[in-house]
């Protein structure tokens, strides 16, 4: 128990943070604990909820995150969705209400190790502008696609955003310059200079398709878990407001298709031994390269910066105390 | 009743043909008239068949498309997804065995129209190259999503092919050359010549990030449906061989979700009226565009080639002889 977590939660939570460090995403692990504990202090988080499900349909729920953690809330909903879908084919669950859930990679692999395809779709404050505009005015939303093949899953995990306000913190911090088409400053000019980037707004990837696909996802979360759009989003990046973003995770029972996981497995093979663009670098399918950096990470270890370490000892300290006093 | 379709079916499948050339998309309009008459011809398209569905779950139909026109199999799967979506809240349908479907977005438009959201997918010949890889091993492998918002509905639809093959060709006919970033030819290089790019293979969009959507498209089709993988995919774009990629049609009931078509509308509205990056472009929302290209066409009227219309008239000469003999 801590800060009134139980330790299955907590479990939950710090796995989803630590497995994001051992995958090289920093931006989604360690350095969001801090945040987090400030927020189950004050409130925010709450430690004890995992979400309430309505099945608004046979195969729709909708889900009150009643402000549990993330990952605690999205894989209690994975459980409630997994029974449903077998019996369904598919079904959708929408969240609201929860906290930051982190990688998505984290829910799709959990689903296809159960044997199942899952979509999963979140929302954030507003960073990227629209093709063709200036102002940030959608959140980075991810979308995750998970599918067993009978190998290792296929594991797709991508932002909608050119790159991730992460990195652009990351250059502001070396100082080095970004590239011209990474974002714009707050006057909606290109710019190289990461720090008047921090406050301006990133491109979407891919130019109008990605843009598209970003706001596919702004809206089809939107409207099926009512959620604010991006520019009122508050509370996956601060410790003073409730989380009103919104999760969707559809699950999909390959048995009740007409396709074979074993034929899956088999064309993502052809596609690692087809001919690369560059004689010393194989083609990669999406999960594979996240998969040798968490072997790498496993045998290595993580390195995290000193401070963040220092940190994370002090708010241990902060409960330690806590506990002592009541 | 012409080659044995019935005036109902031809009006389904000329009108997607037709609504391609009113939103300025020849490669999937008239010009695909000609083949179609031929497979009809040989066989390979079925003039009476609509698709025959069986559902595996309460929520998943899987659809023996029976050779038929690809615009009829997908519309007769949109009623029956239509009736049990209001049931279910979510539905899938994957069909094989249908012929080419064309432009997705007139079935993510239909759908967004009778008041569901709809994402449809397909997969296709092998024209696409993995990011990293130089040999065509993906299908063009679009994806369509269709909102309503209670104003115009939000209607993407992308492939997910840095451009069509159309285009190339295209450029292969005026001599002008393509960027050198679209394609690679046969030996796998970077090639600015059109011709040479014809052979080999199409980039991605958007790199990794569209690499990895365009390899889910394929995986998540292949696995609902049954369908061949694209090296193995034949019968969209020829006459010798039956069709055997597939199609994925989800039809979500926004009404089982939480939030408002109203709020969705406000939303794009600000979109719209967000700082553009050129003051004499504004920000438009997918849908927007192919709306006033229609708007447009249908005061102006379309053109196609010389060459496509006396096709299309000697057709249409081959039939009435037909029915003179018959």
């Amino acid at each position: 128990m801590y800060q009134g977590v139980t330790d299955v939660h907590a479990d939950i939570q710090s796995d989803v943070l630590i497995e994001a460090e051992l995958r090289d995403l920093p931006s989604h692990g360690l350095q969001r604990l801090p945040r987090l504990i400030e927020r189950l202090e004050t409130g925010l988080a709450n430690p004890t909820a995992s979400g309430t499900g309505q099945w608004s349909r046979p195969s729709v729920m909708l889900v009150d995150g009643n402000r549990g953690l993330g990952p605690v809330v999205m894989m209690e909903t994975l459980e409630k969705l997994a029974v449903a879908v077998d019996e369904q084919g598919i079904v959708v669950g929408a969240i609201r209400n929860a906290n930051h859930i982190g990688m998505l990679a984290y829910y799709a692999e959990a689903a296809a190790l159960r044997g199942l395809m899952a979509i999963v779709m979140t929302t954030s404050e507003a960073l990227v502008h629209p093709f063709g505009g200036t102002e940030a005015m959608l959140g980075t939303n991810p979308i995750a696609i998970g599918i067993p093949t009978g190998a290792a899953p296929f594991i797709l995990d991508l932002a909608t955003s050119k790159v991730s306000m992460g990195k652009i913190h990351h250059h502001a911090l070396t100082g080095d310059p970004i590239p011209d088409d990474w974002a714009v400053d707050t006057a909606g000019n290109r710019t190289t200079d990461p720090v008047a980037a921090k406050t301006g707004a990133i491109a979407p990837f891919g130019e109008a398709k990605g843009f598209g696909l970003g706001l596919g996802v702004e809206l089809l979360v939107a409207a099926l878990s009512g959620s604010a759009f991006a520019p009122e989003v508050r509370g996956t990046l601060d410790a003073q407001e409730v989380a009103n973003k919104g999760d969707v995770f559809v699950l999909i029972d390959p048995k009740a298709g007409q396709g074979t996981a074993k034929h899956l497995a088999g064309y993502l093979d052809r596609l690692r031994a087809s001919r690369p663009a560059d004689a010393d670098r194989p083609v990669l399918v999406p999960g594979d390269g996240m998969r040798s950096r968490r072997a790498r990470a496993l045998s290595t270890g993580i390195e995290i910066p000193e401070k963040l370490y220092q940190e994370i000892c002090a708010l241990r300290g902060r409960d330690d105390m806590q506990q002592e006093t009541t």
